[in-house]
């Protein structure tokens, strides 16, 4: 479990399940397994007991790139912590394939490249070059659900 | 053929081919195949007779969520319209798997996920769980294609 | 090579790498191959020396759908450039599947799809239509990095 022990040795710890709001309701699957890929939801930056994780608002206006960079590196657990559940170990991930990651952005702000980093810079190091180098879109979106600063899904492969 | 018999059993009629209004070409195909997969354009709402239908606008403003919700649901409607023509038979779809849900959303508008809903629960009422269960984006934009308050696209697996 | 000979034939010439502006960090890769799919990471309109090329700014504001449209068809040799180094051959793509067409969009700019077709266009007449066309989405956005007006990544298959 290579993976999980670098997270340790980073002192990262995975979140709980996605805990959505009073009425909100999520009328998918936060990890659709299929064949050899893997197709991940958009999820949230999540505090430890799973609940969204703020700042919440937009990067660019009340939440700062920096901020922004550290929700997508949350967001980056949060994903771990689905794929673990549902893969059982996350050295299972043979490939991370395609990125969308979504910045909750302020009309002018044109940062998001570096905010979505905080993501791909965390997979990159916990997975390695070969496996965690991705494919990736990094848009502004006007609003994300929960009011979120970063939403981020994926494709990832795994072996079977 | 469960799919139809089920969407009869609903009421639900599949509308025509989307007729897109003067001046707007389509330089693509609404449904793509290859091998095992469809690549399912983003597709909006459709009246019965391929139109895109209202209530035009952003969700959070001049569309209310629970319109968004419906809205939603006729775009299943528009995507399985456009499948039934490709693949002949709408059971062949063997999983859905991505699912891009677009709405168009009012700046402060954060209940994407609850609009999207009108899609998911519909395919999964379809499909049942095991097949129709997939992952999802739900994000806001700030403009779609024809001010339509939803658009939606996929990814399905199918038998070959 | 056919796709290149037909390039040469409607004069077109594939820009340099993408440089970014000092300050924004790629933490991703262009190009992702795995297996027979390639995924595309979103790209912007590049100038031959391979910075972001003008005009810069919203489509329906500060940037008219036709540069909108140049702009889009830019980016397809953007992509080609991409596709080119990591493939060697462009003809090794056997077919064109998703594209995640994106507008920087001015809020009630509704005529995205034109836009994104300035990509579609160039990628069938390149392509021809059983391997160029595409399934595809074209939102607007609030934000695009670097200010870009359009911004398009991909989904594709290559023979093995």
């Amino acid at each position: 479990m290579r993976v999980e022990a670098k997270l340790e040795e980073l002192g990262l710890a995975l979140p709980e399940p996605a805990k959505l709001p009073p009425g909100v309701q999520a009328s998918f699957a936060w990890v659709r397994i299929y064949g050899d890929r893997v197709y991940v939801s958009g999820h949230p930056p999540l505090s430890p007991d799973g609940t969204p994780s703020g700042p919440f608002g937009k990067v660019g206006a009340e939440v700062s790139p920096e901020e922004g960079y550290e929700a997508a590196r949350l967001t980056a657990l949060a994903i771990l912590s689905s794929l673990k559940r549902e893969l059982g170990d996350l050295d299972r991930v043979s490939a991370w394939l395609m990125v969308h990651g979504m910045v909750n952005a302020a009309p002018g702000f044109t940062q998001t490249t570096n905010v979505i980093n905080g993501f791909s810079d965390l997979i990159v190091e916990l997975y390695g070059p070969e496996v965690g180098t991705h494919a990736r879109m990094a848009p502004g979106l006007v609003a994300l659900p929960l009011g979120v600063p970063v939403v981020i899904g994926a494709e990832v492969a795994i072996s079977t």
